[in-house]
């Protein structure tokens, strides 16, 4: 049994015709011809908590990303390529018809479908400016109107809704932030001032969380308190959090640096600070259209961009690179003894998904410090692995077969570290095919590991090291090769990112996941990730600073999936390297078996 | 005597202070505080012809890029870091003050010094909308005014100011443009009609060339005709060209595809487009905020966006490419000929930058096709060839001396194709050093025309190949990777690019530059270039449409200046495949010195 992740099939088609006829009902009472129902929450989240899961209580479909648009005669359920499937058996199709977001957007389905004069309503609270734009000119094309609302529409419809999560806040202690409160906001406000900006909106609880070193619980899997703050450039921040859920600890660790407010005090502080005329930065990626138009309203000018405490959050200190180290350490022994159990169970061809996914977490909860997955494992056999982003339930549950491949990505949250780590492994013989494709990510994940790029360098620049060798097979994958990492935070973290689209300047102390992949739909899928930190390089006889990447977990690549010929040299003594650190660095902390486990794991190859 | 580029230093700091002081006295008599005088003419064109070479009449300066504000109390001339020691030495400093870009922007000289309350005027056809807006923030910061003037205040105060210049405009027949007028006619147009356009405003001359297969002479070295011209969605498109300069031929190959008519009726012509309430595309990059303007005032919608005709004209024919390959063969044959001349002649110490640079233009000439040269050649010998834009002059060139390095980068312009092809030699015997830069240049330089890449990768995906080998040795270069090339039109030709902001898909049929370098100021510079052909490959086992390059350019790479241990298996194979695929196109035609010379500048190193 997981404690951290459950593989049930939550929600059900036949929930739907009725909440959405409940939905239409109260859209007529106002006068209204639809709502826009995104899976966001206010704060944009990845996770977001059971009282915002409002598309899946109205729809049936859980996955994390989609947009419902339910009009008075039709309704639609757009979703991303990720969930095409997913959404064709989560739904009542003859009532809310899904919707291939590549075919047509969000916009495209409200310009052909809402009736000219009539009203579509949205949430301002769910809605970014930038997306409020976009429906904006959708609405437009259709000659409609688009109306805010001052409650959600689901709220007012769904009986059982359960209250906001109140999961306790407490402090992340110095010796795991390694940097006091006072110190962040300090840099905090000299960056408002530079920047000509009276005060910060902070709407990603993320940087909340990070600058109030504080920790909750409020979401899945990122032990995150959800809630606002503000920061003025001169005098007191104020953080808007339920009091019942703020411990005496947290209280008195931020001390005099802020002051707590009821979350209904939120909203006033925006009027007054509006009031005062004052500049507030707003996060453009997480802040909702509500937030802006609260401020102008009263009279401040809104200023739409980054908040700057993302760029601040993603360049770790010391304490977290030592932290991160340390947990990388941990979590590589439960990942051992989970590899190593693995290679003894699973040719008895009676594993499914769903034990594997067990057991790993099992191994982690032994480490006695896990304090949640960071992530639901992605743990797949054969043609599910070919799903990059596919999550195991009851359901879709498959056996781990011979002579087949199982990929299982997963990560732990310890107080000290965040971790996220892939491996593709054989049972049995694997076909020529899956040794060469497999060799071809390692070779790229090779090339991203021994990247050295001047300061100044984008993540976008050197994505394409990552691909070079599956290109010059015609092959490629379709995700980014890289995102961020929080520490003791998301498993997700921006703003850097090694992709096509990754424009962030990439700078010491950042952290990212090296994580190319291969996908032969209904066959196959393959994908190894490590983490990575960016650190200086000195280079003898160069003439710019320049950067490189340390590796920092700590796992076996396996070995039976590699075709030696396909590596060149540098490749071959950059994994016997890696090998040799992995062994050196766990072989003292293992069972005797684990330890046998790992000397045949990480021979030399060379 | 080179007859197609000139290497004398232009205009003298001495005629700036008595016509600055006229300009100001203009501005007295308008009530008007200062001017803006950017180098760009009315079509953002690289070469611009002599009667709008206002910046440099004005100052002296004769860099292709660069900004003076003339206050009533001060003056600058902002410039890049390519014309820093350039600004200095043409201009009277104590009149105006050359100010680095890179320190101080034109917006950030405003703000810090136009008087509050003052106006300053600039000229509406010679800013974009976007440029405008930066003027329009920085004029806001310093509380000024920002006035448009009807009539450029240089015209006004010029007095032998040179007419615009009447070029013969002549057909490109179809045998080298591979494409009716009227096809891509009908293309633009069905591209309008998609897009909801009314009318497409042509401001970039390349686009109005390219579209009506006319050529011109109106500037140097890009054959193209000045002229605007107005292509609606629906009827009859009007060219707007000198009358005096459109040849009888030209008037019959247009035929009546198009209406021709003077300058002087474009505006009214904007005018009523305005008047019907059209809806005209303006491109962002090329249109003056003149021209948004005017259709705005006369109650019609501006749409900046990108001209639609560039990505057509980016994407050659089959004719073109066929008619590029030929003019590469020929050029082949002239710079072959200038390289084994070279390595003739270098050795005396005699020759200087002009010299080699006259040599190749006359060996061009010899092949009795060529019509301009491209650009004025980059002939630079030690530390001048650190200079990626450095320019020969009287007073700048340098004897080639031995055990250095020569750097030449030229092109030349002939009917069936425009070449630029950049090589880098050695006189006597290179260091240890060079061999080893050159050798990581030539390894970017090959990993670019190797790489085969999906349907959908941009130029900046793959800038970061020709870097990585610099990278390895703490090095990289400042300009990006490659750029794309008109056929018998402008050496620098977009959108496309390879670089970090090449953001345009490549597509099978563009062609670009491959010149990675490596410069080490004060000292020596090296760049290996070659044109690239996009096109499609077909790959084994691959599941994607891919791409790859096919490379144009012949000419032998200077193995003395290879160090071949850095050179893996696949370099060499192809370094002696370039050099086999040389060696056999041109040797058949070429005299016996060359031939000779050719055969051991070619040999395999495999």
């Amino acid at each position: 049994m997981a404690r951290f992740q459950s593989f049930d099939d939550a929600a059900s088609p036949a929930q739907g015709p009725e909440r959405i006829a409940r939905l239409r009902a109260e859209l007529v009472r106002r006068g209204l011809h639809g709502f826009v129902v995104p899976r966001s929450d206010e704060h944009q989240s990845e996770y977001v908590p059971k009282n915002a899961e409002r598309l899946s209580w109205l729809t049936g479909f859980t996955g994390s990303a989609g947009t419902a648009i339910v009009l008075q005669d039709k309704a639609a359920l757009v979703v991303d390529g990720r969930y095409t499937q997913q959404a064709e058996a989560q739904v009542e199709t003859s009532v809310i018809a899904p919707v291939q977001q590549a075919k047509t957007s969000v916009e495209d389905w409200i310009a052909a479908n809402l009736p000219a004069g009539t009203a579509l309503a949205y949430d301002p609270w769910l809605h970014t400016s930038e997306g409020l734009k976009r429906l904006e000119a959708a609405v437009d094309r259709a000659g409609g109107r688009l109306m805010p609302v001052d409650i959600n529409l689901i709220d007012v419809i769904w009986i059982d809704r359960p209250p906001a999560p109140q999961a306790p806040v407490r402090p992340h202690p110095i010796s795991h932030a390694g940097e006091t409160i006072e110190a962040k906001l300090d840099r905090i406000r000299e960056r408002l001032k530079k920047d000509k900006l009276d005060a910060l909106v902070v709407s990603d609880p993320h940087n909340l969380a990070w600058t109030f070193n504080l920790r909750g619980g409020d979401v899945g899997h990122t032990p995150l308190p959800l809630g606002y703050a503000l920061i003025p450039a001169e005098g007191q921040p104020s953080l808007y959090l339920d009091p019942a859920k703020v411990t005496n600890q947290a209280g008195a660790a931020v001390g005099g640096l802020a002051d707590f407010a009821e979350p209904s005090a939120f909203a006033p502080a925006l009027d007054a600070l509006g009031g005062r005329g004052a500049k507030v930065r707003i996060d453009s990626g997480t802040g909702a259209v509500a937030l802006a138009r609260r401020i102008e309203a009263a009279g401040g000018k809104p200023d739409m961009g980054a908040d700057p405490i993302s760029l601040m959050k993603a360049v770790k200190n010391s304490t977290e690179i030592e932290g991160s180290k340390a947990a990388h350490r941990r979590d590589a022994v439960a990942v051992a003894r989970f590899l190593a159990w693995f290679d003894r169970e699973a040719p008895s061809g009676r594993l499914t998904e769903i034990d594997a996914a067990e057991a790993l977490e099992a191994f982690r909860i032994e480490t006695g410090a896990l304090r949640d997955v960071s992530f639901p494992s992605i743990s797949a056999a054969g043609p599910n692995a070919a799903l990059p982003h596919y999550r195991v339930t009851r359901s879709t549950n498959r056996r781990i077969e011979a002579n087949g491949i199982y990929l299982i990505d997963s990560g732990a949250q310890y107080e000290d570290g965040t971790t996220d780590i892939t491996r593709t492994l054989v049972v049995g013989e694997p076909t020529a095919e899956m040794r060469d494709r497999n060799t071809r990510v390692l070779k790229g994940h090779i090339a991203i590991a021994r990247a050295v790029f001047p300061k100044g360098t984008t993540g976008a620049q050197i994505d394409s090291f990552a691909r070079r060798p599956l290109w010059e097979a015609g092959l490629d994958f379709d995700h980014g090769t890289g995102h961020g990492i929080g520490s003791y935070l998301s498993v997700h973290e921006g703003p850097q990112r090694i992709a096509k689209t990754g424009h962030t300047t990439l700078k010491a102390g950042m952290m990212l996941s090296n994580e190319p992949g291969f996908y032969k739909a209904g066959a196959y899928g393959i994908r190894i990730e490590n983490l990575v930190l960016v650190e200086p390089r000195q280079i003898d006889g160069g003439d710019r600073e320049m950067l490189g990447f340390e590796t920092l977990t700590l796992a076996p690549i396996d070995l039976r999936l590699i075709e030696p010929t396909l590596l060149d040299a540098a490749e071959t003594a950059w994994l016997d390297a890696y090998h040799a650190w992995v062994r050196e660095t766990l072989s003292p902390g293992l069972d005797t078996h684990t330890r046998a486990w790992l000397e045949a794991a990480t021979r030399p190859l060379g």
